[in-house]
């Protein structure tokens, strides 16, 4: 498996030849929220992992976490990537740090799994594209997890299979109940709709072309200052119109939906699912919570590939740096039309 | 169309023939909550059918109904089946009256819609049955109002294709949130599970040949004395068992549902409809509320298929006296086993 | 009720105060498809009315329909605007006759129920306004059948409650199964997403401000010339910004759906209702066939509140001429925009 | 947590105190189908879980999945029980095998994770409830896998949260595609209802006091001899009625459904999820093929627990021999029901 950008996760042959009895030890870098749920899956989920080191800024709180799972504090994360004690790295640091982290890693010779972004700008991602090329072997897989989600996997394959002919639409809704303080709205952009525009690669397998912003009124439970929800219009190489509600102070729950409208057929993944009830308050269900309930199975899953494949030797088993890189390009056009108001065009250059 | 347990309405070809200038003129026998919505079905719905007439046995009641739609008050309901400006009657007077008027209206020549039950005994409903054949021409049409739901015809035609085999099963609920004052154990069986009793028969074109009732604990909703819920289970003449929950104490909404299970195939009807919306409560709907709501749309087309038969002098286009005679001794039967706890049979003899 | 552009049907006060006894006297004008079906509609549903006359220029067609009917064939349209017989009028007639026949009717104080479009040119159509204006009271009721759908009705309600805050989204579809031949990509706008601009005015009460049509790849099922899908962006007053994916050679199946994003909830409407199937294919439903099925009951409310009101001296209760010309100006728009691939705004000017 | 017949697994909490360097080396018993399958799971899955032998009586078998998955070839269960370099056991091996098994397992002291059912008989699970009762820790887990599915869980919590009052009626259907060759009227009880009667007891919390079981026709495409459907009447000790369609041949896929009617409330489990799409062949979605799809999850945690609590030294995380006994008790009476066509009602005795 190669860091293409649209490999398809095939969950029973990817731990072909892998050294059985070798147990990866990673260090977690960043344990923030994000950061403290990866060393919990690694701990306890991941076969063939062993987290052995976490690493943060906050002294505090890495010793609190590394107490809690019974791993080493390491207090400067480039020292975690130096040990020699680690064989692989997770990141899951603030975005702005990644570049430099990313690039220590890859000269330390040691795989990563990255949080997405892969760095918040179309320039530095493409440093580490050129970065891996030289090194001419894959290290770095990029968080998007879902393309590990069975949904997303099963829309892709529905696309892939022709059977419903050429894709014209993707309508996607992306919601959330409310945003950390101090959320800006280019970050609705650069952390929200990423994952959507990974979500439309994948899908498609192709690249996105065109990228306008549309902010309608905004939702009196949006902080000052920040336009949400926000309307992205999307354009993929073949002329796939992608549109993208990103709505993201709904001040309930999560949910993240795309519906495919092909040519002969659609297609809906994100429904709602699990015990119906009715009473007198009607009947229903419940809507997750957040993007640890939605995408839990699909996190397990994504972790266990990449363990796997850091096992067999391959390093990623999933989206990888040109993946990373093309998500940036298309969200630095995203945060440029929300600006301007107009229709932003991508150019990702030559692959290397 | 005839007298036949089961024929398929068939919306298209109803009107052929009869008189258009004809307007039916019709009297409705007891005005309580149910022969109120009729008189006004018949007054600003039914095409072809002028209400001229309200009769109940509460003067006040039908003299304030007679105003409200500018109609006579007749204080005698046999005074108003002997009148020769009325043509044809609905009658929804209490089911202990049925007999002596059903019996009127057949001598007097006069097209009937009764509700249900037609009467409230197996021995009594015969004798209708025996009437009617007599005279030697349908009279009477059962108001089994089921028979003109859009999922009740569709099932209905699902098993009459083949195309699923042989039916094996259906699973019926009925479900209402609370019963009026002194409703009896006995009522639950003759005013509620006789529509499913009559559902089976339509959905099948079987007779009911066993039933036994199940009394499991009851809702402490339930009124003291109440049997609620209770579990039905009926087996047709070919062997199709039928369960039935029947909880009339729910404590909110009306629910009707009916599931099908053949040799290579399933179909449920009377799944939740409508709007649906999601909130800080959840995603999902409201239930109906009541029979109303449930079953309006096919009240509306029986009554307007009743009035197109009578102008067309056929008078039935539905369930007619042997449906209401099957549906009494199936009843019977089923309080019986309430009683004894034992699988009754049902014989209904020979159709004259 | 006044001509307003969003009355809600209240269906239990609209009869009041009416002449029972009064019939109307009503014409088909244009026996197409569409009107052949409101001549039936007339003919044996809509109490109060009385299908005297069918006229269209295709003289056979006429006498044919006429002969079914059992009424007169009037071959000259405006002979039948004229006849004294005839009380009132439902125009099926190619959208460009509609400002002639219009006209007509207004000069002759006949009330009319004029299928959509209202005319073909806001010009025109704010010309009818103007007219009706001068007579100083309503005569035109334009065929806007959506308003009479209880989804249509409910997201309605839902909104004025402000139960869900601020509406922020609505996120339209409409899918055809296939086009009539030398159907244009202006029609698209003109023919089909007229519907969903009266709707979203209906749903917010308030009119639509500005519009950019998109046109991705076209489905390989669309005529050579058709733009087909095309993606539809309006703005209203308030700045809710709706989407709508108009796609007409779906090769299966009608669908209309919408779904409305407001500040603290959300609602769908046109989801897939009835019968729910397994078997070996799987289990699901079938995607209603046409526009008759999925709103034959809108339609068949629509003729009866109309003729309720005709009855009523108000002549109009739904949609008016007002609404029929914003409709025109919005579409007008959009064809613009689909040319120049610009947005554009709407101006109305003022209500007379 | 106990060998309770009801332990609600909780999954944040299992692993507290456990050895987290010790690897539970496991050997599996039977390695037809479900056996291959828990040693892939084992293999690859189970943290803290190392296959070291498999065992069958087939010898060619067992040497193929042996060299599989790398580990030994025990051709004797006896001795792979004994083997010093064995800490657990999965038996997966026919039912008619597991007493013998089962009783070895426990004179060495070994954890068990036995598939159902425990034993064939309630007599032979009753020596092994007594057995273990000897020795004074629980050493054996049933392989009830649904306890550890989402659905039952769920719908566990609200019944036990009060929420709806006390449940008046469980629902359920199991539906399977087909049969193996030679499969027995008794062993749709034995082998299927068993899971219903283990669910029931894990949902309300009640032992199963009376059991009866109706035999409609059955489908033509159940094998000659074999009574398919089959209905089966279940009442707990506090009288809760539960209803299971059990149906093996229905030709197509694997559906296993739980409806809760309870005063206040009413709850659905396992309905249709995942994507769903649209065509020329109407909407829906697939149906899952069998029981591993259905219920991977919950294998998958069902294992993971199992494993956890070996290590914990609690041996059991989930349903004990208790419940294997009383499920064999009620499929045993439930045997005798469907011969005599008689209410059977079942003693367990007093609790060891």
């Amino acid at each position: 498996m190669s860091t293409s950008s649209n490999p398809t996760p095939s969950p029973d042959t990817a731990r072909e030849g892998y050294d059985r009895d070798r147990q990866v030890r990673v260090a977690v870098l960043g344990v923030g929220m994000m950061g403290q749920d990866h060393a919990r899956r690694l701990a306890t989920l991941t076969v063939g992992a062993e987290l052995v080191a976490v690493s943060d800024v906050d002294v505090a709180r890495t010793d609190a976490v590394a107490a809690e799972f019974g791993v080493r504090a390491i207090h400067d994360p480039k020292a975690a990537i130096a040990d020699p004690e680690v064989d692989a790295l997770v990141i899951a640091t603030p975005g702005f740090t990644h570049e430099e982290l990313v690039l220590l890693a890859l000269e330390a010779g040691k795989p990563v799994l990255c949080e997405k972004p892969l760095t918040t700008s179309p320039e530095t991602s493409r440093r580490i594209v050129e970065k891996e090329a030289e090194l001419g072997r894959p290290l770095v897989q990029v968080g998007f997890m879902r393309r590990f989600d069975t949904g997303y996997q099963q829309l892709r394959s529905l696309i892939e299979s022709g059977e419903y002919g050429a894709p014209l639409f993707l309508h996607c809704a992306h919601r959330n109940a409310t945003t950390p303080p101090n959320f800006s709205s280019e970050q609705l952009m650069l952390d929200s709709v990423v994952h959507e525009v990974d979500s439309v690669r994948f899908l498609t397998g192709e690249e996105i072309v065109a990228v306008r912003v549309i902010a309608p009124r905004s939702t009196t439970a949006a902080p000052e200052g920040l336009l949400d929800p926000q309307f992205v219009i999307m354009e993929t190489e073949s002329g796939v119109l992608v549109d993208v509600e990103i709505f993201v102070n709904t001040t309930f729950g999560y949910e993240v939906r795309t519906e495919l409208v092909a040519e002969k057929g659609q297609a809906r993944i994100g429904l709602h699912e699990g015990i119906v009830t009715q009473s007198a308050a009607g009947w229903g269900g419940s809507i997750t919570k957040d993007f640890k309930e939605r995408f839990g199975a699909a996190y397990d899953l994504e972790f266990q590939r990449w363990i796997d494949a850091v096992r067999a030797g391959t390093n990623v088993d999933g989206p990888g740096v040109w993946d990373g890189y093309a998500a940036a390009a298309v969200c630095a056009a995203g945060v440029e039309s929300l600006k301007t108001g107009q229709r932003v065009e991508v150019d990702l250059g030559a692959r290397p």
